[in-house]
């Protein structure tokens, strides 16, 4: 395996002059990384780790903190007549994307920030983690997700009842298919950046990899919600999506709510496929 | 402490590539960090060394920077009828996390870039920190936020009278109890981010900790304001309403006060006990 | 030439501290990076290697979710009324330059990230990749640029016919020549900042030039946007203009177009000329 | 002067981890870092040596450069009735502030990027650079800021003279005295930041200090312009207060200009003072 993979990565050895951008030096004659082996679907030693329930406690912390600012924000936007007397729109699209910056920083070392379930749906299908532990992140970010929505409503329920609380539609004038194509494409923007920030073979060569990564990552969430919050309100994570309409818990949050775990779920895992074929080419590469 | 330490920290060791954003190459079967031992409650010899009054000076200018351009764009958007003139609301937010960013920058490596009681008693119960030390600091920074809220109202005197002046209150449609929630919440999220930019043992392992440390720390500060300019003005820093309140120093700046004291201290309070307890797994190592 | 290049260093390595923002530690008398060789024109082994395509496609998909989240967004706020209620045209800009900052970081280290012909073409004449490379890029971004605008059109046929698309025009109220002027000098500070952050003699020696590089390149297309949105929307990427241009498909979409791709292209060999003959002296050089 | 450096500098290397943000692992019995000497007042090589006017020529470049975009910027929003149809004086806060970024990032290994002569000046009386560099520095950045408002003014003739050009002036509402202090507090704020960046000592210790350096330099700008512009447009720059006003050429143009000269100086002037009193305590360490 080792030499057929230098065969598939020959021209980026042989010309690396050709990728200006940020490339270390590297040496040209060995491969200097190692990628790590896959994850197993079930690992029985992770359920007698400490560092397991800690990972997923810090999902649920994180996830809660995620909805607690990023709801609260749309709530001061949406409340006010006037939105000149607001962050505005595009300060709702900071705050999600500023907060997925900062949460990614503050708990990548711990549980890997995912912070989403498509993340970590995506990052599944890479072989990144095993089920066992994927389907414990979900479940507590969603339960983070649904804490944070319902502490933001205990501050203003009356307005959160009337203005929608942050939940996800299709707005008027796109149709579900708008609506799922947006979630499909916002949230290829974003595992795509997560894979390209994780990738072990980038990471050992570009030493702005590793360092810069949860930046552009808070990146992609905020430019997906300044394309997408016309159209859906922007999911892109379906237990944001669930928290809200599990708060909200109204006929106009429910109907639509399939196309906020389809959409991210089928977006996540064409950018997984697109970084395993294209990206890494393990297809082509003999085993 | 060492080996039971490595029995708690197990899980992370044997299953790095679960932790996939930003973790540095690590060796698997070797403690890489050192814990700096306890700060003591009281060290006679930081008194006899210049260092120790620069970093109160550093506390006092920062702090006393940070009131000068949060409460000048405060004004110059309040003293506007129509904010669209102005750099609005989502740019006071901005001014707050920004000049966070640039002084915890600038003040990191002198003092530690505190800048905010709440956070030097925060890092005081996680024992970073003397008491003594801890005491100094939030002196200078009460110092130096009244000089700065000072210096805006010998700018502006009429209209700092008439607009609050960027003083903290619970605004009108919530209760006391929203605007201390608010409070506890927006402080927990920022000393939350310097607990994690700060861990001795994730510095040692993922490179871009210590390098983007400012940066998160800035941002979080920033979405606070995103989140809760509408309830209380944003606090999340007694220094900086004390400084306010006392150059306005009306009814209306004095009644809550005593919320931008018990909320922030409670906030910093949980962070710590969060890290301590849940991250670093603190009560559960042997001693 | 090494030693001829040490006499046109000289200054700079006699008085390195001269120098004080970023200038990591260098030694004084050895010239302590390698310029890589300039790149052929044609290099047939190129053709053969998997990472040739593989860079091609990582150029068109990069280009087409560019134009995809860009032409939303923009669509987002022509479509509405009163742009108080939308990002506004600084979310546009943030739009522009966000998806570079992190397209760049996503793409850098597979196909060196251009994502815009305007910067291939100014790195072409570098010699930092051959001729047959440059082409097949330029071609990758703009079936790139089609398709993302396609998509776009796709949500919002009816508004994007009215509304222009996000094609670039000379706005009503300046010249032809006008326009022409802020393409190229829009596209200078672009290349410009592209050369300052590949150049392989900075990046040996200081730490921040490789590690940050994606984020003033990011913020180069911001700054721009910021300053010609209202003179020609803000081309400076001939992708981009192609591909809106394409898909809108009317005569006033056509008629200033091939200011889109002079202005860019002249801008581009500008910045390249004024990087290899000021910065690097490279004409002054004895061979 | 070692060792009694080694006195004053007792506290921060007995209590290293009272330092917590951004500390990188430090040896604590050694010197680790060594100070530049201070430069010359003339040294006659640098007349003779290509670096010396390369730089200059970068001086210009990126002054020029930054005029042409802020001043376009500024002349987007004043010329539109209706600001919300501009990027907003937010906006212009951030071409500023985000040009300096990226000209920073852009010539620090060139010249330093100072891009600023009240910047070239603060650095001066530290001794970083030579009066015949700073003196040259000076002049290239005035004539770059002549230059770049000259083609601003070229695009929008008309406009440039009805809305003021960008040029500063003190608004309606302050005193002299309010404008001159305010220029004098931004410039300090803009100068310690650079001062805080270079400083030699840090750089060897906290591994973000010169990694983000051009960073928290363009905050400090966007900080103060969102403070300040409504009081006076927000010089800080003579070059750039020389530039706009020269090419507006108007009795309101030179009325106050000295505010924009005398403040600045003396806002870098009681920077550097601070830096090598405060900081550095150079005046208490025998010689």
């Amino acid at each position: 395996m080792e030499d057929k993979e230098e065969d598939v990565r020959l021209g980026a050895n042989k010309f690396p002059e050709r990728q200006p951008i940020g490339t270390a030096a590297q040496s040209q004659d060995s491969k200097d990384y190692s990628d790590p082996p896959d994850a197993p679907l079930f690992e029985p030693g992770e359920l007698s780790s400490w560092s397991f329930y800690r990972a997923g406690i810090a999902e649920f912390m994180a996830t809660f903190l995620f909805l607690y600012i990023t709801l609260l924000t749309v709530m001061g936007v949406v409340r006010s007549s006037t939105k000149c007397t607001t962050v505005g729109i595009q300060g709702i699209a900071w705050a999600f994307g500023g907060m997925i910056f900062a949460l990614v920083y503050c708990t990548a070392g711990i549980s890997g920030g995912h912070i989403n379930p498509a993340v970590t749906f995506g990052l599944f299908l890479g072989r990144k983690l095993s089920l066992t532990r994927a389907l414990f992140y979900m479940i507590m970010q969603c339960l983070g997700a649904i804490c944070g929505a319902g502490v933001v409503k205990g501050f203003q329920k009356t307005q959160y009842e009337s203005a929608g609380g942050g939940a996800n539609f299709v707005n008027p004038g796109y149709t579900k298919g708008d609506g799922l194509g947006a979630e499909i494409m916002g949230t290829f923007v974003l595992v795509y950046t997560v894979f390209s920030a994780t990738d072990a073979k980038r990471n050992a060569r570009d030493s702005h990899v590793p360092i810069l990564a949860p930046l552009p990552i808070g990146f992609a969430v905020f430019l997906v919600h300044l394309a997408t919050i016309p159209i859906t309100g922007t999911g892109i994570n379906p237990a944001r999506s669930l928290g809200a309409a599990i708060v909200f818990n109204k006929h106009r949050g429910w109907e639509d709510h399939w196309i906020f775990w389809v959409g991210p779920f089928l977006g996540a895992a064409l950018a997984a496929l697109y970084h395993q074929v294209v990206i890494r080419a393990i297809p082509f590469k003999s085993r």
